[in-house]
């Protein structure tokens, strides 16, 4: 598939930061800018801007907080095109924080928010593209929303906000690809002027497939991660998308090295990947906090009765 | 997805036996084969029919020959629905060795070919069915497949062959979902009395992806094996086939069960599933057996090296 238009964002810091409290060293981090830029890769995703009054930089890396001065430290001295991203929650950020575009190493601002909280997104994302900045709106938990809900979500997001580029996040790892069809469609119909993007979710190891089946139906806007790393099942593998995509500008070549040196001896440490719970939670479109919790104890293998416990719940 | 017609056929033991030469256990057979016959699963694989003038019982486990008397130590005291199917390869099976279906404990024999050896599969299937058993045709390599080729190959099978089902086999685990909806459509459009099946390897984490989309374009015979064991990449998860499908004859905690007593220790003494030459095999279009062989070196995580040897060879 060679469409120029077709943007590739890597989140693995941002999206791996979820496993360890957002502490990846420098020097790793630095390896994982460098392989990217070198690969072509046309964003980079390093972590979330959070506030320091909500959150204490005692407990969390600094991935958490993104103070440009860190991301300084990542980027210097290594060329690239690659742009730098960071992600921002409702609720969770002081727009204070937020220098204007020109004296800041981000370049792009992603919002993520559920469809309840739209009205604070769009606030968000307006105020970031007024510094400034590319942005984007991520609407999460896409397979719980009720489609009467999205519709407005998505015409009040295509009418007051200025995001070049909306994303369906498959928070859960729940979605099949015909159901990833009618959203993107969907998005595709309403989102006139903004480009559409995928996040997947690899539970039932259907974040690559739902990745193609998007770019088939017309978003432009995919996100990977090296080898798949993220929180709970993780994300699409980036190496797999680059292996996809046919854009001469990417080289897969520098994402393999990164793997064999950084992510395997990484896979020893923290746990991520096709993992039977997840996969369960995926299966039953719930988050995986159950699962990871599950992962964290003496239980972690005991999958009858892990799924037992979520389908046996009443919810009348 | 419930359409009553989909047969699901476990192929844990078979294509697993790739691995460990067919040798495994006569108890964690039949844990295997408890499990499927509480889950619902139609079928269950147990391993080749082959000659054993040409294949030494010394070197090769019960499952590379298949005999009814091992068959019947799996299944006796049992009590199941599930049938047993055995495979069977052009040129490396004596059709005497089979009894008349009356004789013996197998339902099912499958026969894989390559798209040139179509007329000795018509030959072998013919002969099987002749003697009362259930029959496929397991096309295999079907990404090298050229398209007249393959025409002309299923033209035969829907004229010539008494084969029940004809499946579609993604031996290197190379293809997209366009592309198996494309070699689906195919099938269905020329086996006009036969049903069309779908075998998937998880070279690039799409065998389940391709399960689903040969599933929305009528397939209803599908592979799957327990926690995708199965040589290099694996295939189709079983536990994600059971979760996707909604006929309720089917139950997934057998399964969840046998994935943690047994899958998860197997797990810390044979490799398969998503490694990264696996991948690469897998988007080049390539049979995993440099891939194998890399992993059984001392060179196992040097993917750039590997990636390189692969496409660098002059092909012209």
């Amino acid at each position: 598939m060679f469409r120029e238009k077709i943007k590739v964002l890597d989140c693995t810091i941002r999206d791996g930061g979820l496993i360890n409290n957002h502490d990846f060293d420098l020097r790793f981090v630095r390896a994982v800018y460098k392989a990217l830029s070198e690969a072509g890769v046309d964003y980079m995703e390093v972590g979330y801007k959070n506030s320091k009054s909500l959150f204490s930089p005692k407990e969390f890396g600094r991935w958490k907080f993104c103070d440009d001065e860190d991301i300084h430290k990542v980027i210097e001295g290594i060329e690239s095109k690659t742009k730098i991203s960071v992600m921002v929650d409702v609720d969770r950020v002081d727009i204070e924080d937020v220098k204007p575009r020109r004296e800041s190493p981000v370049a792009m601002i992603r919002v993520a928010s559920y469809v309840k909280d739209i009205d604070k997104a769009i606030f968000l994302v307006n105020h970031f593209a007024d510094k400034g900045y590319e942005t984007t709106v991520n609407i999460m938990a896409i397979s719980r929303a009720l489609d009467n809900e999205l519709t407005e979500c998505l015409a009040q997001l295509e009418k007051e906000s200025k995001a070049q580029a909306v994303y369906i996040v498959d928070s859960f790892g729940a979605l099949y690809q015909e159901t990833t069809e009618f959203l993107i469609k969907k998005a595709k119909s309403i989102l006139k002027t903004k480009e559409v993007g995928m996040h997947g979710h690899n539970n039932q190891q259907l974040a690559f497939c739902n990745t193609i089946e998007a770019i088939i139906h017309d978003a432009n806007y995919v996100d990977g991660t090296v080898y798949g790393l993220g929180r709970a099942a993780g994300n699409c593998p980036l190496e797999l998308i680059l292996g996809f995509l046919k854009n001469p500008k990417f080289d897969i070549r520098p994402v393999l090295d990164l793997i064999s040196t950084e992510f395997i001896p990484l896979r020893d440490k923290i746990e991520w990947g096709y993992i039977i719970p997840y996969a369960i939670t995926g299966i039953l479109d719930e988050h995986p906090r159950a699962a990871m919790a599950l992962r964290n104890s003496e239980k972690k293998e005991n999958y009858r009765e892990f799924y037992e416990s979520l389908v046996g719940e009443d919810e009348e």
